[in-house]
């Protein structure tokens, strides 16, 4: 098996209010769009962030476990300076989102937090250390 | 903010554990390897799979709530025919993942899962629709 992720699929409560987040709110483009089903926003090359229904999701992968907490998992969104982490987290905000502050950390970088209408964490991260700034897009390396 | 996920990161109860089960069992090749902390496998030319010590997780992110059932999202693998659907979750079996069987899926794919040592499902899929076709890496599209 080739290291190689094709899809983030999450589990959504509601899935207008969460498609009213990332597709009004913080102005993402659906590359497919099934109301009351799933929302597909291209997040990458060849990646996808998949919103999918959290009855539809059950059908197919099974009961859904949640506890009180976090969900254990985050997907980060790394930028190319730390200014552009809090004007990203600053565009969060306006979308509706609960922001964490951002933080110097240990590691050197300078990162933020914020949550989805869900609970699940983006983390926005200046990173400049050679794996934060390979995953940058083609042209934005340092 | 754009559409751009740069980091994909597991809450981990036993990195060791689960580090022999990516880098061991499936030959996944860390990019930094920190024991007891994180480590980090390139899944995609701008995206990493951090796997991270969930002590390290909870005290940067804040308290997981873990249920009985499945985590709330999957991430997918999408190979270009059914016959590697299958082959890739023999390779799974192999590393001593827990596998669901494939099935032919209404929307005209066919899938299949396995959970990796902390149950965070993987889905292996064929999926001959354009969505499926673009997240292919260059070269493998039909």
């Amino acid at each position: 098996m080739e290291p190689r992720i094709s899809f983030v699929t999450l589990a959504v409560r509601d899935l207008r209010t969460t498609r009213a987040f990332y597709v009004d709110g913080l102005g993402w483009t659906p590359e497919l769009d099934v109301p009351g089903e799933v929302v597909m926003i291209r997040v990458g090359e060849h990646l996808i962030l998949s919103l999918w229904d959290e009855a539809h999701f059950q059908a197919e992968v099974g009961s859904i476990g949640r506890g009180n907490g976090v969900p254990p998992f985050t997907l980060a969104h790394n930028v190319g300076t730390p200014e552009e982490v809090d004007a990203v987290l600053g565009d969060a905000r306006t979308a509706g989102a609960e922001i964490g502050e951002a933080a110097q950390r240990d590691w050197g970088g300078y990162t933020g937090y914020f949550a989805d209408p869900d609970g699940v964490r983006w983390e926005i991260a200046w990173n400049p250390a050679p794996i934060g700034q390979l995953v940058l897009p083609d042209g934005e390396q340092d």
